[in-house]
C-alpha cells in the first residue's frame, strides 16, 4: 500500500491559511458550491474558503442528500472546485462514505485532491440530510472517535483540517450529548468541531460556545437560524461560518423566474438585461488566460 | 468490436417525440442545461426538450469553451441530464471531439447515455465557442460530409436525431455557403441541420430560411439576435428553438448580487424571502419519491 | 425523480439468454473479469458470462477488496465490460453499496450500464472479502429482504436478474441457516441464489443443492473448492458457476515470469515467442473494425 | 484561470529521481502499466519508473490505440497508477490530446496526478498507434515546438520531465529529419526526447545515438527491436529504456491458455498450482495494510 505520499513537511493546500484563521480569531465566513462556477463566484464574492457542499453535489446530479453518492463523485466534485479556486476548499464528507477504513481513504483522497480541510459527521451510514425529519441516527462515541483516529492516521499532509461534525442536536440530543461528543472527538484528534442545528434560532448554537470554552475551533452552519450574523458569530468565537446552501438555493429561484418568462415572453429580450452576458461568462470561466495561453 | 448493441427495432429514448414534433411542426423549445439540477429546472418550466450545452458543461468545470474537456467529461454531464428528465436531451457534442472515427465513437457513446440527439459541428477541432472573436476556422465540406457519414454508420438506434451544425455564419461566410453545406450535410445524412449565427438581428438566419426550403428541419439558438421570438421562428419555418445558455447566465448574476448581500449584511436572513427553501431543494432533488422507496 | 426509463416490454441486455439457460438447465459457464481486455478474452475463450468481479476490479484499482472503491468505480468497469462483449454481464455488487436505497440505486444505475444481473450480498456494508479471515457478519435475514424487495422495485427491465448471495457458510454458519436464507430472498423477489464457500471441497455446496430442491437457480463459485467440475456441478443442479479471479491470478503469474525474465536477460527477446503480438493486442482491441469504419 | 497552483520550489512526485538518473547516467528500467496491479507487479520486479502506456489504457477500455479515448481516461488511469506505485510514473499522452491549449491543459492535470514525466508526440491528432501501417502524419516542425512551448509554460513544478516524441521514424523519414526535429525540440523546452521506430533491428537508434551526442536524455521502446539489450542501451548512451506493452501481451497469452484449459478440463484444479494464490493477489492488492489500519 503505496498510496499517500508521505511527508511530514509538506503542507495541504490552504490548511495554513485555515489554521492561521483559527488562532486569531478571524472568521472563515464560507459558500457553499458543487461546481468550478459556484465556487468561483464564491471566491469573486470576497468569501474566505469554499464548502464542497454534499447538498449542492447530490442535487446537481439530480439525487437528493441521502448518500446515493459516494466518495468518488463527492472528490470528482471538490476537486473540480478546488482547481477553480485559491482559496480554501473544506470538503463535506458525510459520514465519510463507510467504516473506519472508508473514513481514512476518504483523507488520502480529498487530500490528494487539495482539499485544505475535510469534515466527517457522527450519523450513521447511509445517512440522510440534517434538515429531513426522519431516520437521523447516531454513531456511538466511541465508534465514531475510533473513525476519526483512523481518518488521522491516514493523514499525509501536516496541516489538514479535520472537522468532526456532531448530529446531536440534529438527532434531538441536548447541550450535554453535543458537548461531551465534541470534547471526545477533539481527544480523538479533530482539529475542529461543527456544530449543527437545524433550531429556527441561535439558541443551541449560543448556549454551545459558552459552555465549550473555545477548547478547538468551532463550525457553524446557520441554514436556519438565519438571522444569526457574522459579527454575532464572532463575538460568541466561532471560527467558521458555512453559507452551505443558499447559493444554488438562489440559483433555483433565479433561473425558475427566467425560464418562466422565456416561455411566457416567447424570447430572451427582457431577460438580456438582467443576466451575466456572454463576455462575463466567458470572463469567469477563464477564457481571457486561456487564450493568452495560446498566445492571443 | 462489440461495444454498440445493433438492434434495429430499438429505438432511442426521446428520439421519436423529436422527430413526430419535426414532422407536424411544432417547434421544439430547448433550453441549455450543465447538470441534473438545471436540466430539472427546465423540464419544470415547461420545456420541450434540453440541451446538453458545451459552453455550460465546460463553464461548470471552470474551464473556458476551448475543446479542454473531451468526450468523456461531456458525455457523463449529459448522462446525468438525461437521468434526471424524461424530455428528450439533445447533445452539444462541438465538432465530435476529433475526427472521423471520434465522431463514430461520439455517436456510440451518447446513444448509449440515452441522447435522443447529438449535434456535430463543422468547425476544426480543437474548436473554439463561436462567440470568440478568433480561431474560427471551417472544416473542408467533404471532409465533414465524411465525418457525418461515419458517425450516421455508427448509429445503433433508428431514430436518433443527427444535427449537422454549421459554423459558415461565424466564420464570416455568406448566405451561399451556409446553404451549400447545409445541402451537403444533409445529403451526407444529417437528421437536421443548424445554422448559428451570432448577429444581433435575425436577418442571417430568416434569409437562410427563405433559402433552405425546409428540405430538412433546421435548429437556431438565439443568442445574441435575442429579439428574433419563438412565434417568429415558428412562421420562418424552424423546428427547434435553443436557449443555450441563458439559465447559468441567470444564475451567475442572482448568485453575484445574493452573496454580494449575505456578505454586506453579514446574514442570510434578508436572502431568505427570495431564494428557494431547503424544502424546494429537496423536492426538486428527488428527496420524497426516494424516501417512498425506503417506505417512508 | 425521473431517472428509471420504465418501460415494461423492454428486456435487459442478454438477460434473456441467462432466463433461458437457467430454464433449459444449461449450466452458465462464467469468468471473472475487471475491465474490457480480461471480458473480451473470457468470451473469445468460450464462456458464456461475464461476472465483474469486485475483487478484480479492486485489485485493478490498486486496493483490496474491503468496500473502498463504491458503485461509481464498480459500475465503470461493469459498463466497459458490458460494451466489451456481447455475451451477458453479471456484476458483483457487494452489499448493494450501503442500506436498502443504495441497492435501489445500484438496481437502476447497473440496468442503465447494460447489466444482465446483479450480485447483491447479505453481508453487512462495509463489507471484506469472503476469504479474509475477519470481520464476516451478516445482515439479519429480514433486513436483508427488506433491501432485496427495494432493489427489485427499483427494476426497469422485466428480466433482469437479481441475484441474492449468501454468505452465511462464510461466517461460519450452518446448512440450515443458508438454507432459510436463501428461501427467504426468493420470497422477497430473488430470481437466483449464490451460495458462497469457502471449503477446500464442494461439501457445502453439495449439501445445499440435496436440501434446495431446485426452487431458484443456484449460482457457486468454486475458488477453494477446485476439484468440483462442471460436470459435477451440472449434475447437482447448479445453474451457474463462476469461476471469479482465477484470471487475474493467472495475469499476475505470467507478469512475474515475465517482468523477472526481462530484467534478468536484459532484454525482452526470449519472452517475444511466448506472449501475444502486438497484433494479437490490436486484434483483440478491436482495431481492424474501427480502422474499417474509417475506410481502410 | 486560479487552476494549477504555481510555486517554484514545488518539485514533481519522482521527478527528481528521474532527472538524477539522466544526470548520472543510470539506465531508467521502466514498464508499461495501465492500471494499479500492473504497475504494482512492475515495481515489485525491480523497474525503476513505470509508463502509463497508451496502448495497453485503450486495450484495458476495449478500445484500440486510435485517440478514442482522451485526457480524461488516460489521467484516471495515470492517477491509479500512481497511487498504487512509489516509483516514478511516466504517462504517455499520445499528442496532448489535441492543440496547444490541450498540452497545457494536459501538463496541468498531469502534474496535479503526481505524474513525474509526460510524454507528447509530434503525430497529427487525432493518432494512431505507431505500429498501424496507415495514417501516419507528423504535425509541422514549427508547430509541434510551439505546442512544447506551450505545455512547458504550464508547467508548475521544477523538475517536472517534459519528454518530447518524434515520430519520424515511423512515418519513414530519416535520421537527418529525426535528428533536426529532436534538437529543435530540445531548443523549445523539452527536457528529454523519445525516439521511436519500428525496425526490427536497432540500427535507427543507434545511428541516433551516435550523432545526437547526448545533447538530452534519449528514451527508447524498443518493441520491435527486441534483441537490442539493456547494456547496449547503456553503452549507446540512452537513458531510460521502455518496454511499453509486455506486460499486458504477457497477461493475454497467459489468460487465453488459462480459459481454454479451464473450459477443457472442466475445473481449475490443475490451473490453480500454476497461479498466483488469493493470498498473493490479497497482498498485491494492499490487503494486510489496510486491515491494520483498521487494527487488524
Amino acid at each position: 500500500m503505496t498510496s499517500a505520499p508521505h511527508d511530514a513537511r509538506r503542507t495541504a493546500r490552504g490548511a495554513s491559511a485555515l489554521r492561521e484563521a483559527f488562532v486569531t480569531g478571524k472568521l472563515v465566513r464560507t459558500a457553499g458550491a458543487h461546481d468550478g462556477l459556484s465556487a468561483r463566484l464564491a471566491q469573486e464574492a470576497g468569501f474566505d474558503a469554499v464548502w464542497a457542499s454534499g447538498l449542492e453535489i447530490s442535487a446537481a446530479h439530480g439525487l437528493p442528500d441521502v448518500s446515493l453518492l459516494g466518495l468518488a463523485e463527492y472528490v470528482a466534485a471538490a476537486l473540480i472546485i478546488r482547481r477553480s479556486v485559491d482559496i480554501p476548499v473544506v470538503a463535506d464528507c458525510d459520514t465519510g462514505f463507510g467504516g473506519n477504513l472508508n473514513a481514512a481513504y476518504t483523507m488520502t483522497r480529498y487530500e490528494e485532491a487539495g482539499a485544505a480541510g475535510i469534515c466527517i459527521e457522527d450519523k450513521l451510514f447511509p445517512k440522510r440530510n440534517s434538515f429531513v425529519n426522519s431516520g437521523q441516527k447516531l454513531l456511538e462515541t466511541d465508534e465514531f472517535c475510533r473513525k476519526l483516529e483512523v481518518a488521522k492516521r491516514a493523514q499525509a499532509h501536516l496541516d489538514t483540517v479535520l472537522v468532526a461534525r456532531t448530529e446531536a442536536f440534529i438527532c434531538g440530543m441536548g447541550l450535554q450529548e453535543a458537548l461531551t461528543r465534541c470534547h471526545r472527538y477533539v481527544d480523538a484528534g479533530a482539529d475542529a468541531v461543527l456544530v449543527h442545528s437545524k433550531d429556527s434560532t441561535c439558541k443551541q448554537i449560543v448556549s454551545f460556545m459558552r459552555s465549550w470554552g473555545r477548547r478547538a475551533p468551532v463550525v457553524i452552519v446557520p441554514t436556519t437560524y438565519t438571522a444569526f450574523s457574522m459579527d454575532e458569530a464572532r463575538e460568541a468565537g466561532v471560527s467558521m461560518i458555512i453559507y452551505a446552501n443558499q447559493g444554488m438555493r438562489t440559483a433555483i429561484a433565479a433561473m425558475r423566474r427566467a425560464w418562466a418568462t422565456v416561455l411566457a415572453e416567447g424570447s430572451t429580450e427582457s431577460l438580456e438585461m438582467q443576466i451575466a452576458s456572454i463576455d462575463d461568462l466567458f470572463a469567469i470561466s477563464g477564457m481571457h488566460e486561456w487564450l493568452e495561453r495560446a498566445g492571443e
